[in-house]
């Protein structure tokens, strides 16, 4: 125990002794003296080797966990917290509900927040249809509990789907969710433990690091070029770590819009097999390419079967539908359904009868091009404005998807861009949202899938006269 | 080290030495002197200690590794499992899907391991109504995302279904979940971290023990008795450990049926506040009570807000909906919010509204009248044929939901009487499925709600025959 707890008490020193041990044990732990879990020495050990009175002790453990720097255990003693607690953000959806939930009047504001499409959109009347017809067909029967993992003839329904996408997958690879995000949380429940480290893209989206760090994993951020992850920095961070799996989206990915080169494509997945690592896909805009190259998901070049493949139908179809599936490798399967029992039992089998019967009799092709004509016609449109307002910001062009990752010109905080924005009526997304440390300050992503041409012009000269407004400001101050 | 590591290595004995010292260390773990998480020594310390070569230790932990004892970290060594791989049983639902999944043609089975009502009892007009309804008024607004607390107009009706037992709350409080099982889950999230404590009845419903062990919690039992927990080890319990919380069910408890004496829920919230924790209720059968008495749930006298209250309709109205709702401590709530977006986002809004719609247009009680007048006429056909044909066999009289918890006569296995009455195509839950260590021989239980009095009668005298075939082995072998 000496042998670390060199720590210099000074009573003369007018910060009290508790505090000053306090703070010494902090740098300990920060310093990695203290590994996590491991268990501070007994008081009355602590107050023999310092010379000090156990309360004294008592008082610098006490300060410690409400610093969350350690924990206690009834009858077992005191132990150092697993991760530092900086490296626990609350989830990130959250900042999210909070900025921009209650105080906003949504109906005057202008949202660049939202990454649905306009709900006149939704195929309504064909789902009217559907559930009619399932209703006739089953009467109760549509409610009564569901297979696991989930209605036969729609997993049938969504191989076809897959396979235009040229994933090749049998029903009883395919697991239905109750949405994408659901798919996230059971695949975290099976695969990570606490501790477990979990590669992720930098940036990344907050739903699925919320569903990691809520597992207790350390999260490893991996850089994202125009093409995908940087492959080099991705290789040596495997030397170091033994990731539980890689997760990415392969198509317009949340937040930065960028789609994965081939190339990086193919060495992810021979990386993944080098490494024996897992890596999960999540896709929930690959409907959405606006240009006329084929869409190749990573799932469909995944002959070794390392990939997860999570698709959302809530941007695709609607949102309240809250269906999606996975495609597993058999290996999990059975933990899947596991974990999918406690999650939530089983998806809506009236939902997913409804959807079965929509998918049957209309076919993916006629809506999916809808939607993709909808959702390039804003885009074309934003990019547009933005090239008229937003001379000074840089963006990427993702030729997909509904959002524009816009990096703000030096010396102007996104933070602060955001809040002024916010005064002048209109929503956008700072980039510290897709930041596990919260730190970025500056990029914006902006989502234009469900504004009129009207308010994305509107909205985007605001953005362009506040830049303006701002840079000036900056120059004076330089 | 030397202090703790006292292991007696004999290179005369038979055993390898990297066996005699893994055996060694699993005896320290085991006997407490290795805390979960603690660090074991390293390699070149451990083999000079002993004065073996460096590859018996690695043997050693590769070793306990393999049997789960220890796990590595790379980088920074070898640490003692936190729990005892023995603890940790699979999810218990899947036993339940495994025994009762493929192999059984359920079609001409008897199936008493079913809790749902007919399906011809589920009010699938006033659905198919509410659905229509819906769609016409809102049209693609019916399927955008919602807020994740629930539809605001649904919160109020559930209020107004909350008052009728006596639960006074205001929306605020009220959080919309895609059944009860997501309420147990999301709560776990909150509240239950690597290691806690978590109290639950003996026995206990395996949906809510395996969500709890899959968050990494330390399960208590509290043994059951007729009208509650037993009070007095539940608080000597109290004394020893700090749990997050106690999950109980206060009405026709799972598996066994009980409910609560007045006076053991008086004392259950009075033991929460003064030892500072909470207690989860789960209510799924309170509707399907059979006697004359005001049904009073825990949380109708829950002043210090103690209770986080959570309530399946699953039963009372039907499955398919995956609609249920949780009635929180404010203290939790934006918490609870903030897992909810990370586990599924939101309920569907669709069924949000169509449940608002009906239960607007049809209040509760008719129906619920109906669903209790059903399964009072299986409870009382179950009982008359348990005395005609289950003399030997014990069981409590829950006058109420549609279970029945029998404990089979001394001498019969519970598991193998469930296989026996399999071959006879009669499905019966084993004891063991709720029991957190798989241990329980002596129960099954036996659910008829979904099954015509000819089955009930034909089932339960297979049960009798069975009992009797069984019973006479064991009178000749003793």
């Amino acid at each position: 125990m000496e042998e670390i707890f060199q720590i210099q008490l000074n009573k003369e020193n007018e910060m009290p002794l508790y505090h000053q041990l306090a703070e010494g044990i902090m740098t300990l732990i920060s310093d990695g003296y203290l590994p996590a879990n491991s268990k501070l020495p007994p008081i009355r050990k602590m107050a023999q080797h310092f010379g000090v009175n156990s309360v004294t002790i008592v008082n610098a453990y006490k300060y410690l966990e409400q610093k969350q720097m350690v924990y206690s255990r009834v009858g077992s003693g005191t132990f150092v917290s697993p991760l530092p607690v900086e490296h626990i953000p609350e989830p990130v959806a959250n900042h999210n509900i909070r900025s921009f939930g209650g105080e906003i009047s949504m109906e005057n504001a202008i949202n660049f927040s939202g990454t649905s499409l306009p709900h006149e959109m939704f195929p309504v009347d064909a789902f009217k249809k559907a559930f009619d017809e399932v209703l006739e067909r089953e009467k109760g029967g549509a409610f009564s509990y569901m297979d696991g993992m989930g209605y036969e003839p729609l997993r049938e329904q969504l191989c076809r789907y897959l396979e235009s996408y040229g994933i090749k997958t049998s029903v009883e690879n395919v697991q239905v969710l109750s949405g994408a995000q659901q798919g996230i949380d059971i695949i975290s429940k099976v695969m990570v433990h606490y501790g477990d480290v979990v590669f992720v893209e930098k940036p990344t989206f907050y739903g699925a690091s919320g569903a990691f760090l809520s597992r207790g994993a350390k999260l490893v951020e991996v850089p994202l070029e125009r093409d995908g992850m940087d492959m080099t920095i991705l290789e040596d961070y495997l030397k170091l770590y033994q990731p539980k799996f890689i997760y990415m989206m392969a198509y317009f990915q949340a937040p930065t819009g960028i789609s994965y080169s081939m190339e990086k494509k193919r060495k992810l997945l021979e990386l993944a097999e080098k490494y024996d690592t897992y890596i999960i896909e999540e896709d929930n805009f690959c409907d959405f390419h606006y240009g006329k190259e084929d869409i190749v998901p990573l799932k469909a070049l995944d002959f070794k079967n390392r990939v997860i493949y999570i698709k959302s139908f809530s941007k695709i179809l609607m949102p309240g539908l809250r269906i999606g599936l996975a495609v597993l490798p058999k290996k999990i399967h059975q933990a899947v359904m596991e974990a999918k029992y406690t999650t939530d039992i089983s998806t809506s089998g009236f939902i997913q009868r409804a959807l079965e019967y929509y998918l049957r009799e209309n076919g993916w092709e006629e809506h999916a091009a809808a939607m993709r004509r909808y959702g390039s016609e804003k885009y074309r449109k934003t990019l547009s404005c933005a090239r008229k307002y937003l001379g000074a910001a840089k963006y990427g062009l993702p030729n997909g998807g509904v959002s524009l990752w816009i990096r703000l010109p030096d010396g102007i905080g996104a933070e602060a861009f955001c809040s002024r924005m916010l005064e002048k009526n209109v929503i956008i997304t700072p980039g510290s949202q897709f930041d596990i440390s919260g730190e970025d300050d500056s990029h914006v992503r902006i989502s234009f899938g469900n504004l009129s041409d009207d308010k994305i012009e509107v909205g985007l000269k605001r953005m362009g006269d506040t830049l303006k407004a701002m840079m000036e400001k900056v120059d004076i101050s330089q």
